[in-house]
């Protein structure tokens, strides 16, 4: 199978460029002498999570539907790192009775009662905010010791996410904001610690933070998800090249408007998602970078400017070779943000670099 | 099954109001005269279908995947409106070789060829382009006898689709895209006509200008489909009162900030879609309304301001009512665009109307 036989659009994976960005990672974290916990949020995938999280490694999950799939291919140690609520407790605790060892999170008094109280086996991480402002108690507020005094034996440690390293617009930024993340995961540990509770897992972690943190001093484990297969909002984070983009969507030239130097493809809003995570960077890739056949950025700056359900606007800020993309013509698009790109597909399509024969197909668990 | 029994996020889906929209568009197409060709992006589904096209009715589609599925269910009559390439052909020949007419669209020269030269039975509708800029040639192009010549008798009729009455602000404004998209379709047709062509199909559609316009005369179809549940966007484009928007997303609390007036919810950019179609409209709805478990709009402008992969914020514009609102209460979010956000399940969780019980469960048909 050829990518120039697959119906589009569909889902490119470049093994080659996976290898590069998990090996980019184990490199920088393995430097810090912490525990690297993949999130397959991004990735979804039992044959990905076996090369992030060798030896079925400790991995991060989004959804009950990646715990239960990924703790059925045999990755016992994960964290649910999506605040839980009572409901879900007894299917978390169904995996746990099966072998596994999922631990969920929480930044609220009342569910880590709940938890403490579940007749199943439950332990909890307590959710740190150090500074994003989305979940999690600040690192020095007074609720954080009650909620481990609440949650008991079943406190599994402390976690959190600076996911404001995503307005970081320079590595200075960034590595800045994982000093931030880091000082204050420990500082809510060591609270803790005080407090007479062992707090066995500090885990913090975004892939721009995992990659330029100067110190993980404190901390037991990093996350991060995105890094393996990039994305041009990372790119424009400064967290891997270009050519390092591992996911691309396949692509069918469907109109041509030579006149206003623009084409239509068969990828549009569902094929691609409707990101826009470049849209405040140093560069607008409108809706994603449309590339050759092969990967490769030959058409300069030809961006997906409108996304419709089905069809994607090409433009571009030179002339488009109009000779080379008739009706039928495949290319690729680069994705703004590939954890909600990969999310409109079934499977993906594996490639080697540049070759377009498809060594593997991928399958993925979406949903919930 | 009741709401407030399922895993959440989950797609709900309002009977009542499903048929109260099809009811309005049927109403208002009748008095036309013309035949109602529903489109299925929207729903992808085969309950729905039967619904919004009795006995099997014409019906137009997105992808191949929903012609297939439809096909297999009945639904002959097809029209495959997007764009057609070659490399998919054979499977539009298959699916009619088993008695389905699935027709495509091209505004293509090289592709009405090719359509032409295929071996098995397929025809094509020609796409015009009546002032959107997406897909087809303009009505008083010069391409448009010719791809009409190189069809011949595979020439099946026109189409368009003024996408462009989404930029339109009151009634007035879609009642004048309305009209242009009208006059354009037919003297694209009349100049096929006065060639010597047959052409038995003049289609037309959005689902603004099918509600709103004030006169159909020498179309012979319209087609419309987001108008079967509604969204936030359509109401502000004045096709439905809120309370007729028949999705909606069952979202569980899982974090709160009374500090901050902000809880977080289970529905980010995945269950949400990142569509943010009402940001130019009269009123700004962010990733979506936030209504209770009864579908009511009780919090007032509460909306999700921001959409993480698996978290939204809420964030209102008078204090949220905690007590209320602890982690695990359950809300629903009514979405701006419905085709976007109902791509992302699986399955309609039906009710109806404010009821919570759960009468049927509808697949979906998503991918390509």
């Amino acid at each position: 199978m050829r990518l120039a036989d697959l119906p589009t659009p569909a889902l490119v994976l470049d093994r080659a460029a996976l290898l590069r960005n998990l090996c980019m990672m184990a490199e920088s974290v393995s430097r810090h002498g912490v525990t690297l916990r993949p999130h397959l949020k991004t990735a979804k995938s039992i044959d990905v999570a076996m090369l992030a999280a060798p030896g079925f490694g400790p991995i991060t999950v989004s959804t009950l539907a990646e715990a239960q799939y990924l703790a059925e291919a045999g990755f016992r140690d994960q964290i649910y790192a999506v605040g839980i609520v009572p409901a879900k407790l007894d299917a978390v605790a169904a995996l746990n009775a099966k072998g596994a060892d999922v631990k969920v999170i929480t930044d609220d008094l009342d569910t880590a009662r709940a938890v403490a109280a579940h007749p199943g086996h439950v332990r909890a991480l307590i959710e740190v905010d150090v500074g994003e402002g989305r979940g999690g108690v600040r690192p020095d507020d007074a609720s954080l010791p009650a909620i481990a005094a609440a949650l008991g034996p079943r406190l599994a440690g402390v976690l959190t996410h600076a996911g404001h390293s995503y307005a970081g617009r320079s590595v200075e930024e960034i590595r800045a904001v994982a000093e931030l993340e880091r000082a204050g995961i420990v500082r809510a540990a060591e609270r803790l610690r005080a407090a007479g509770h062992e707090v066995g897992i500090v885990s913090m972690g975004s892939s721009p933070t995992a990659l330029h943190a100067a110190s993980l001093a404190g901390v037991t484990e990093v996350r991060a998800g995105v890094y393996m297969f990039g994305d041009l909002m990372q790119v424009e984070l400064h967290t891997q090249p270009l050519d390092d983009v591992a996911v691309s969507v396949l692509a069918s030239v469907i109109g041509r408007k030579p006149a206003q130097n623009r084409i239509l493809i068969d990828a549009g809003a569902l094929a691609l998602s409707k990101d826009r995570g470049t849209q405040t960077m140093a560069k607008d890739y409108g809706f994603g970078l449309v590339v050759d056949l092969a990967g490769r950025p030959v058409f300069g700056d030809a961006i997906v400017t409108r996304a419709y359900q089905e069809h994607g606007v090409v433009e571009c800020d030179r002339p488009l070779p109009f000779d080379a993309l008739p009706v039928g013509a495949r290319v690729r698009v680069l994705p703004n943000h590939s954890c909600l790109t990969a999310a409109a597909y079934e499977r993906y399509h594996v490639v080697e670099g540049a070759s377009d024969q498809v060594v593997a197909v991928w399958p993925r668990v979406n949903h919930w």
